[in-house]
Parts: structure tokens; C-alpha cells; sequence
């Protein structure tokens, strides 16, 4: 089948035409043909053989790339009764072990042996991929596949809100990428009374301001900086906003975060920073009373509802306005080259195009 | 009347008998004879003349020192109904703002206009203090004196908990100083099925076996250091303990923390880092789905209910062993010597004696 | 001064231009004078002598009645800084003990003492009003004064939703009174993904399709019972809704609630049944594993925070819509006429016109 | 194989030595020869011929009863890793859907369509039973096989104290049976600074009192009620005990809960009342800001892991405590004879005997 490997520590990846199509084997899997899959920035780091990841990936080597997809289900083990073939589905690319403390309560997300298929095991930039039952989460017909495509990436959008309420608060997005756009919408959707968002490239603010966002600061500038740290001290009841979700990965959003956030307030984190970063532990966290949630992956299968949900609440026009391009599976090359210019929000593949 | 003062930003402290004594000057205001107080860790940073503290003190100097105390209330405002003249109390000496959206929604422990009674204005090493009447906590008459001259920092030790349930949890707790030892002994009272404890202070460790550890860890060794981890891993559904207390604000504290914590795990930061932190916040943090609490002060009053239900609930014993110096009010320097020096646990000063 | 008066155990209430004007006696008091003020549903139990509320009353009558308003500060005592003459404010009229582990611990919602202004002492139905500074809310300049004079009612409306998420939730509200609409509007705006009420009286569910909810089904036939009830079961991941806000008290809504709310699902209950209830605790809400939550009177003073905040988020022209009947206060029983027929939403007096 | 079965609505079980040994049919079925079985509540109802359940269970008569026990794992399907044969296990005998949004987001306890394994299919009163690998729980191996065999009992007690916090607390339940005293043990371990406790049997109460009551009271006299009540008000901060666990379905017991809880306490509810009880909401639950927690099953799998860790956090002794009655299964009438004459605690049954 086409597929888009990763098959040596080399900086790229290649387009296949014979890759082994996958089968079920277990009676509990679920072969899906790919409508619609998109590029993810793990998908980037991939790309450019980042190191950890490519040595994290070699022992499974050629790996069929991609983790965010739809499609319609064509084969089901003998025990598989919540899907059937012809579903239009999605699917946590998340393997989770199923045994620790963790899944066993709820908590998969954070499961201490998962296997990520696109990266440990076969992913999805291919004409097929197999998933556990329990992985396969049913799709609304009317869903558009290009939004469909995204899932998993939606999934982080929603996971970051999700330890936090922001009815009635001010909430501040340090990164306009399509979470941080995607965050922005979402958190007016759920009742927040001022989104501020902040970002380096004022095309994206311009659209994170057609989708949610309040106000919008180009923090390219030191004055643009300044800006929205005035803008966030301006609550003389709070001098801060309530809650800051961190999206951008950059050093210098770290530094804001901590100035723009209120005394006793919430902070996410989901952007990754590349280096270890230094933060003044006692000033900006413990004297400031912080509380601080790291997010990893997608609640299954809570957040998984609860886009479905959002959905249903108004956020698909956002959604939509995420997919900037679309291209059949083999002209990948295209669409990386599209992400690595720091171009598009989400780069779209079409396997069976 | 005696006090112990900071009069300049020189190191030390002096002692005085002609300090003027507060006077009950607001209607709301509340004059205790102050029976006993204690030395915190701030107040030896106040004696070395730490330089964030020097200069924050500067424009209140001469400063009457000290923020720990018990006593008995001889004056009141002619609004006070909530204690009287002849009452044993202590009293939260965090004056807050009672404005900001934090004092006005029980979360005054965040208040961002925070006075600090000891610091920013006249404390408690002295013969008498004078608090608002809000700030007064009641106390039980069989209490002894020696343990409710440290209740502020019982709290800090209760408050850290608050966060957190550690309900048949493993706990770490790294730094067994007083509030680490109490810690230990909460977290148990707590549930907790299992109190890690590490410190580099063997005399410290033996007395927290005595108080709630379960197992300790002297981590001046490599070896230790090691076994201590290698505990925490050993438990194969977790790979990690549940939650962690950083008591220590000691930098390689910080890296046993990011190693014994399992996935999705909970840590909460008392301690206070000296200096700023290089943290590997997307290995340590976002990848794990940690939470991360930083605490301040104690909950107005939540954490004063709190701890005395947990003095009832068998937390006694503990506290009382961890007074290990007395002395009168004019031997404060003895009792300075003992904490410079990194010995004794809690040491009280007797204004009246 | 003009007020409406509870002078006796007699049904009605009595209009005076000689009720004696409120003064500052305290160093803490504030005097308001009333710009405009409304009828609550308990402002009609006290019209109608309800028992329970006239022997609660009686000691302090004649009694000034209502709770609900805005206006202007005339005078503050000498302690108040948090407010001064001409300044625009309401203030919450639930006047808390200070003392009780509810007051101390930020719940005094629940205090353990409440003094009701308008049931236990002198209200608002009048021109001028005294109350504690620490109860007085100010509000930005630009809030229509009909709208500012019931924030103690959409406190109730934002109380009832603050229990509970419901980001990507359904939810069922009982009762489509101004409460029921209001909650509604709050729902929708706090990220649900479907909102359905009930009620018998047409009108009112009309409105309320206009102000968030996405269907209404009127109760007063035994179809439109059951199509609520298939409606709420008609998810097949869940077989009820996420949660219920019951508003109206009344008994058969009582049944509904049971029926319609899913496996583990929330139940929040404000509106008050005149008379026990019997259920059937075991199969209703022991299996059914539900959450269920009691709301008195507004979070003191998160849930004024939250209302404002839902009022920039976009709740205003609810708001605007419940005001349906305007008059000076001479002409109260023209209002109070109006509410006893069942008829209008939020009545408003202005008692300087 | 040796069973008891449910083969008919009338009265009583039947014992029989040739019921069909089960097998393991699916790749991920368990079979376990059953080491040790307790009584449960639940299953005196059967006895009885509960009219709900006899109804419950008549598409499957003849049912092998009986839903607590632990065993040896002697076989295991193709499928599974997660035990071997050899394993000391127990299981949770809710076999839940693993479809509906409970069972997909870690709430299972509340699954819309769980199958009780001795109710609606074969359960423990037998030498074997299979079950889903999936509900197996490894035990430690020197946990007694006469406490293991009843952890869905202590389950129910754990369960009950999850939702609410008590540590610093003052606890009241009412009913110490086995899950009462249970309940009491657990609230001292868990923090709470005092438990009372309600019975109308002397000898249970004196039961309680050694495992964690701090006071007992035998409501049985309107002047134990009284005592009860009064001492529960005796706190004047808060006029009532934090948290009530209702663990008896008495109706007079649900008086007493809405006198002895506080007002903004926490209610806890698992005792089946036998018949529909009115309950004036408006006074207290509403007027009172109560939350209520009814309680279902264990939480699939945390009450578990929680259930182990209190075990070792010191819970083992009373646990022992409440095995009061241990027979061969052929003579499960004697057991029963016990349980129907309101005698013992926990009556384990050995088949292997």
C-alpha cells in the first residue's frame, strides 16, 4: 500500500507504494482505510530526525508515520463488537498497557508503558492502519473528514482546558499555532470573559482574532511584550490574568507566563520546550501560589466526548478554518515543506486520492 | 517592652527592653501578651541579612521581628465580639488586602497586597503584638504553649497537604527538617500507605522514623541517593510514588523529585530554591502530566481549622518533640546560634520569662 | 423615607412615605440610596404570609422588604476605604456571621448565621438602604441599572451552574421561570453542548428558546413529559443527561429529574418545594451513583466575580430580556399583582421616580 | 461442582454438588477456584426472595450465588497476560459494558448496563467461577484468604469515603454493621479528627468503638438520638458534623442525618432504603447547601488499589475483626441462619472444604 516512512536516522522521509498492508490479527483489532490524516509538529520533529525521537523510533524501523487520521472501518476481529465495517471513525493513537495505576483508574492518558502508533509502531500516513477496538472512537457522519483528519490534535486543544474552568475568567494563550487558535475558541466557548493570545507571527493573531481571541499581541517586540503584560496586570483585583495556557514552547513565553499570571493562579503546559529551561522557582510558583498542569496526549476517552461535544457547542467553524492545505499521500513532500516554512496551520493527506 | 529588632541591614539582630509597646488603635484591633514564639527559617535569612528581605524590611526599619506565637489577648477594639481579654490564642500574621479577587473568594493566602507581620511591619518577638481581630485563632486551653508558639508553621506543613489526598498514596517527602518531619506524620495521619523521607541529616532522618516514615533516605550519598529512587520505582503499577513534598528548596532535591514522581503524579513546592532552577520541563513536567502546586502561607483559616482537628486527630506528640530549644527572649541570640548552626528543631523564646 | 412594608401576619404589604431613612451607625456601614430594586420569588412568599417566613419575620416587623437592587453610595463610615459617595453598587443582602467554619473557610454562603436583609431586617424596597462594606459590590458604570437591580437573582442562576461543568455536557433545566431562562443563557455560554427545559407555561419556554436553550418541552401534558424524558434518554453512551438544574420546586419536576438525568449524572437544586417529597432513594440515587447539590444564595463573593464576568462574556442581553415590568415604588402592587398572576419576569421598582 | 443456587422465587437457596463446572470460553476469560466467599447484604435479599431481584434473576435461574470472594487463578485464556495460573486474586463482580460514557471515561462503577455476576449470571458460591481478565485484581500473598474473600465489601466502604475529604473532620455514620465499622476505621485512618457512630444494637457498637469510633451511640432510645444529636451540634462553629456516611436504609436514620450534618456538609449515601422516604428538600438540603454522594459499587479500578493501600496503611486488623463465622459451602444454611437472625459480621464459606 502508500505509505510515508521514516527508515533511517536520515533527515526526511519517503513515500512508498508497497509498504506490507496491515492486517487483523488479534480479535479485538480494527483495520481502518484512511480517508484524511494530518501533519502534527511531532511529525515536523520526525521530519527533521530530532534525536530523541529518531532514537526512540529505530528499533521499529521503517516506521509508517502519522497519528492523527479518520477513516472507515473495513475489517473487525471476532470479538470486536463496537465498531463494524463501514463506520466512519477515528482513533487514539495512544496504545496504552492497560496495567498500570494509571489505566487502570481512569488516568490513561499518563499510562507508564504507552506505545505511539507513528512513532513506536505503524501510523497512519498510509491507506490502512490497524487499532485496538477500544481505541476506535465513532465519528458523526456529517463530520467533515478535513476537520475529522485533526482529531487528536483538537484532542490537545481540549485536553489544555480541561483541568481548568474558565467560566467567567481571563485567560491568556502564549502561541497562536492551531492550538493556540483552537484554545482560544474553546475557552470562549466555555464561558471565559476575555481570551488575550500572543504570538510572533500577526497572520496567525489575525486569525486567532476571528476565532475566539479578545486581544492579540505581537510579543515580536519588546513593546508588544510589554503590552500584554500591561494588559494582563490591568484587573487591579487580580493584577494578572486567572489562567495562562503555555502552547508556544518558547523560552520567552516561560518568562511571560510567570509575570502574566495572577497571584494563586492556573497555568497549563503544552508546548515543548526544545531545551531545559530556567525559572525562578520561589518568586514565580511558590510565593506565587501556582498551580501548574502538565498535559500529555488526550484523556481516554473523556476528551474524546467532550470534542465531540464542543463540536456540537459551536467550535467546528474554527475547526474548519484550520485546514489550509490538502494534498494527495504522495506529494507529501509538499506539505512538509509547507510546515517547515513555518506556513499553514493544518497540512491534510488524502491516502486514497 | 523587650523586643528583638532588625534596625539595619547589617547581619544580625539586636535586643531591646525600650521597644514601644503596641496599643490597640483600630476599633478591630486585638493586644496579646505574647506567652511564646518561635524562630522560622525566615528569620534566620532576616538575621543574615538576605537581600530580598533587608530590602523589603528597609522602610519599616527598626523592625520588631518574628511571625510564630502564642498568647494571650489583654486589650480589645470596641467591634471585637470574637475573642476577649483573658483568651489563649495565636494568630495568622499574613495581614491581608481583603480586596483583591483571591481574599474575596477564600483564597486570601494569594491575597497580592499581603502584609507580613515579623517583616513588613512590628512581629511577635517581643512582649506584645497587636493583630486584627480577624487574624485571631482561639485555641484550645490544654494546648501547651511551647507548641502552639509554632502553629504558623504547623500550618505550612498542613497546608502543604491540602492539595494533595494522599489516601493509601505513597508519599516522598524531600527534606526532613521540621515541617518535613510534620509532614511525614500528617501525610500518615492522612491515609498515606507509605512516607518516603530523604534529607542529608542522619539525626534528622532517625527523628522522622519516630514520626510517620515509613522508610528513610540519607541522600548526602550517591548511594542514597540512588536507593531512594530506586525505591520509588519499585512499585511496578506506578514506577514512581503518587505525590512529592519538596520541603527542602535544595537544587538537587529538584532532581530526585522529577525522578521518584510517577506518571501523572502530584508535587507540591514549599521549599524555597536560593537560586533559580534549570528544569526539563518537557521531559519532567508536560510528558509525565504532572501537577505542580507551590504554596504560600496558610488558608485563611481554612488550614487553622485544619490543624487543629489534626492535633486532635493524634498530631500532638509529634509537635511536641520537635521543640528541642527554650530560652527567654533576651537569649535570642543563643537561640539563633543553634539554627546558624543547622541543629535543634523548633526553638522558643519566652517574652515573659 | 417611601418603603414597602411586612407590618403584620396579615396577607400584603404596605406602602409608607415615613419608614425612618436608615443611617451609618457603624465605622463599617454604607448608605445606598436605591436606584432601582425587584421582586424575588420570596418577596411573594412574604406578600402571601407564607408561615414559615411571617414567624420569621415577626420580631423585627415592621419589616422594609427586598433584597434585590442597585444604587448609589450616599455615606460610608469611617473604616470603609472599599467604596465611597457616588460610586455604583449592589450589595449582597445575606448577611454572614463572620465566625462559623463556613464564614472562615470562604463558604459563607452556608453561614451558619445568616441575617437576611429584607426577612430578618430592614431591605431594600425603599430609597435607602444600610449595609456592611464588605457586602457591597461595585459595578462597572455602564451596567443598565434594571439589569444591576437583580444580580442577587442571577447570583442564583450562576451559583446553581457553578457546582458543576458543563463543558460538552447536556443538560435538563426544570423550570423556565427568569432563574430557569437565565440558567439557560449561563449554560450555554459555560460550553454546553445541548440545553433542554421544561416547564407548563409556554410563554416562558418561548423565551427561553430565544436565550439558549436548544429544545423546550412544555410539561403540562403527560406527551410532552414523555418526550422530554425519550428526548433526555435518547443518547445511547449515556441514557439521560449530564446533569440536571432542578429551578421549580414543583413535585412532578421532581420526578422528571430522576428520569431523565443519566447513570453518575449531577443534580443541582435551588427552586424550593413547598412540601416534603417522597423518593425513592435507593434505585434513584444510590444505583444511580448521582451527585447532588443544594444551593443557597450566592458564593460570597466568587459568584459576584463569576456574574460579572458571565456579563462580559456575553450574558447581558439576557439579562435585559428578563426585565419585562418597570414602575415607581408607590405603584408596588401593580408589581406584586403582576407576579401573583404568574405573569412577567423580573418586575423592577424605582423608588426615586 | 459443589454451588448454592437461586433456582427458583421462593424462599431460599438450594446446595448441590453437580452444577456445571464453568469454562473459559473467550481469549480473555479467567477461571478461579474459589479459596474463600462471604455473605453479603445483598444476598440475605436474595434468600428472601426480594421481589426486585427474584425478578432480577429469573431469566437466569438457576443462578450460582454470591459475589465476594478470592481464589486461585487455574486457568486463562489466550489472550491474557495480566494473571497466570498460580495467581492469589480476587475480582470485581460488576461486569460492565466498557461502551457508555462511564465505562469510557473511568467512571465504570456507574456503567448504564452492568451484568452483577451473582444476580444476573453464575457467581462465587462454587468451587469455580470465570470471570473477564480484565476484573481480576492480584492480591498480595499473605493477605488472609478469609479478609480477601470479602474486598467487595471493604470496597463499598472505601468507595463510601472517596468522594469526600476527612481529614480534620468530624465524621458521623450511621449504621455499624460490617461496612460501618469498616467505614469508621477507614475515616480515622484517612485524617478525620472524630467519628461517631449510630446503632441500635449495643454489641456492634462496642465493635465499632474499638475499631475507630470515637463515640458510639445506641439509637435505639429517642434518648440515644438525642445524645447523638447533641453532640454532633456541640461544635459551635459549625452546629453539626461535617460528613455523614448513611450506611443503615433506615428511615429513621435519615432523620437523623439531616439534624447531625452541618450546614454545607457532606452526605454519603449506601444503605438501600427498602421503600421511598420523604425528605423535606427545601429545609434540608437546599436551605442546609448540601452535597449528597450516592454511592454504587466500587470505582473500576482506583477503590481497588485504594482498598490494598489501606490495608497496608493499617486497616488489616479490623478487617480480621469482622470475620465472625467461617463453613464448609455445604453447609450455607447455617450462615445464613446467622445473617437472617441479624448475628456475625462477615460469614465466609470455603468450598474447598
Amino acid at each position: 500500500m502508500k505509505a510515508i516512512l521514516k527508515s533511517s536516522p536520515e533527515k526526511g522521509l519517503t513515500f512508498t507504494t508497497n509498504a506490507p498492508e496491515p492486517q487483523v490479527v488479534s480479535q479485538s483489532d480494527v483495520k481502518i482505510r484512511v480517508m484524511a490524516t494530518a501533519i502534527c509538529g511531532t511529525d515536523i520533529d520526525i521530519y527533521k530526525s530530532d534525536p530523541d525521537l529518531t532514537h526512540r523510533m529505530r528499533p521499529a524501523m521503517p516506521v509508517v508515520t502519522g497519528h492523527e487520521f479518520c477513516g472507515e472501518v473495513v475489517a473487525v476481529g471476532g470479538d470486536v463488537v463496537r465498531c463494524k465495517a463501514g463506520d466512519f471513525v477515528s482513533a487514539e493513537m495512544h496504545i496504552l498497557c492497560g496495567e498500570c495505576v494509571n489505566c487502570r483508574t481512569g488516568n490513561g492518558h499518563a499510562c507508564i508503558d504507552t506505545i505511539i502508533k507513528g512513532i513506536d509502531a505503524d501510523g497512519c500516513f498510509a491507506e490502512y492502519v490497524v487499532v485496538p477496538a477500544s481505541n476506535v472512537v465513532k465519528l458523526p457522519e456529517d463530520l467533515p473528514v478535513e476537520v475529522a483528519a485533526f482529531l487528536d490534535a483538537i484532542g490537545n486543544a481540549v485536553h489544555t482546558l480541561t483541568p481548568v474552568s474558565v467560566v467567567a475568567k481571563r485567560v491568556a494563550i502564549l502561541g497562536a499555532g492551531p492550538i493556540g487558535i483552537m484554545g482560544a475558541k474553546i475557552a470562549k466557548l466555555s464561558g471565559a470573559r476575555e481570551v488575550l493570545i500572543t504570538d510572533v507571527n500577526q497572520g496567525l493573531l489575525d486569525i486567532a482574532a476571528k476565532h475566539g481571541a479578545d486581544q492579540t499581541f505581537n510579543v515580536g517586540t519588546e513593546q508588544g511584550r510589554q503590552a500584554f503584560i500591561d494588559t494582563c496586570k490591568n484587573d487591579p483585583a487580580a493584577r494578572g490574568v486567572d489562567t495562562v495556557l503555555e502552547l508556544s514552547g518558547h523560552p520567552s513565553a516561560y518568562k511571560d507566563l510567570f509575570q502574566c499570571v495572577r497571584m494563586g493562579g492556573e497555568v497549563v503546559l503544552l508546548g515543548l520546550p526544545r531545551e531545559p529551561l530556567t525559572v525562578n522557582f520561589t518568586r514565580d510558583i511558590i510565593f506565587k501560589g501556582l498551580t501548574i498542569h502538565g498535559i500529555i496526549g488526550r484523556r481516554t476517552y473523556d476528551t474524546w466526548f467532550r470534542m465531540l461535544g464542543l463540536i456540537q457547542a459551536g467550535l467546528l467553524d474554527t475547526l474548519k478554518a484550520m485546514v489550509t492545505h490538502q494534498f494527495p499521500l504522495e506529494d507529501f513532500q509538499k506539505g512538509f515543506d509547507i510546515k517547515l516554512k513555518g506556513e499553514g496551520l493544518k497540512v491534510i493527506f488524502k491516502p486514497g486520492e
